[in-house]
């Protein structure tokens, strides 16, 4: 086994790809497409980073309105979550280009993203400028999650989520749970 | 389709487990197990985060040291990234006891992991503290990729990596590459 060093570049993987929805002041909506998103604090609170480049639009709405929603994507909406990568929300609704269907949160004005079997709207706390992109810092205030990914118990059940990640700019499905021996 | 209102707890998946290694000023080596690690600046310069409790053993060393490589784990030791989230370096030696091999890096002190695909080399340029964890920002100084997950172009091939997803408290494989039409 021999070790190549190259150029490092988006070296970690797989990664949670997500749908970053926010909205402007009178309530349009918007989403970004994300290739990660970072649970930073687990428990007490929870705080997940969303990291944005300053010239998206997304960049300026969130840090405007200080409220985003994290909705993790299926296999089914593939194709939408890769056009929202590609166009800009200054020229165009992004809801009526992919079909994607806003929901209305709890706490914030973002709206959920109905395909999206798990939402997690986000307060922000900090802003940071971290090299390339900018770290948002959310706090999470609420969790929906698609009653059809629930188990019998009320726990999420991972192969109901039909999730998929983000691994060195291409799409992976998962496979299987790995048993602990 | 309904929507569950939950408490949230560690929400965006699947993410990027990693083991990361770190050393004492004399050179003994440490393996740290994390559920994720996270790409925050992209390219320019790469910039890592991870997040670790400040109970951890992992977290006074890299305080001191100001470095740690983030070390992507395989299939094939599975059982040691489990088992190195399980045991601390304060009592063992993690090396040892895994028999994973430790290789030495081309920047900083702690060690590459021979058994890991992709090794990123990090300089610590940010220690914060963000709600349960402290978040520690690495500035990639060198990244290293086994020479078999190359192709013949020189480009890593995820098929090869044999990599893993941290979901939701379990570890799945990755499916297939999913096709954009």
């Amino acid at each position: 086994m021999t070790k190549v060093r190259v150029r490092p570049n988006r070296p970690v993987y797989p990664t949670p790809a997500a749908l970053i929805t926010c909205a402007d002041e009178a309530g349009r909506p918007n989403i970004i497409t994300l290739g990660e998103t970072f649970n930073i604090s687990i428990a007490h609170p929870v705080i997940l980073g969303i990291a944005i480049r300053k010239s998206r639009y997304s960049h300026e709405l969130i840090s405007r309105t200080g409220e985003y929603v994290v909705n993790l994507p299926t296999q089914a909406i593939a194709e939408q979550v890769w056009h929202c990568g590609r166009i800009s929300g200054r020229d165009v609704d992004k809801f009526a280009v992919t079909g994607l269907t806003p929901v209305p949160a709890a706490v914030v004005k973002a709206p959920l993203i109905a395909e999206c079997p798990i939402n997690v709207e986000c307060r922000v706390t900090a802003i940071q400028v971290i090299g390339d992109h900018d770290l948002f810092l959310g706090e999470a205030v609420a969790q929906h999650v698609n009653s059809e990914c629930l188990d019998a118990d009320g726990k999420i059940e991972v192969a109901r989520l039909g999730a998929f990640a983000f691994v060195l700019g291409e799409f992976w499905t998962l496979g299987a749970r790995m048993e602990r021996s």
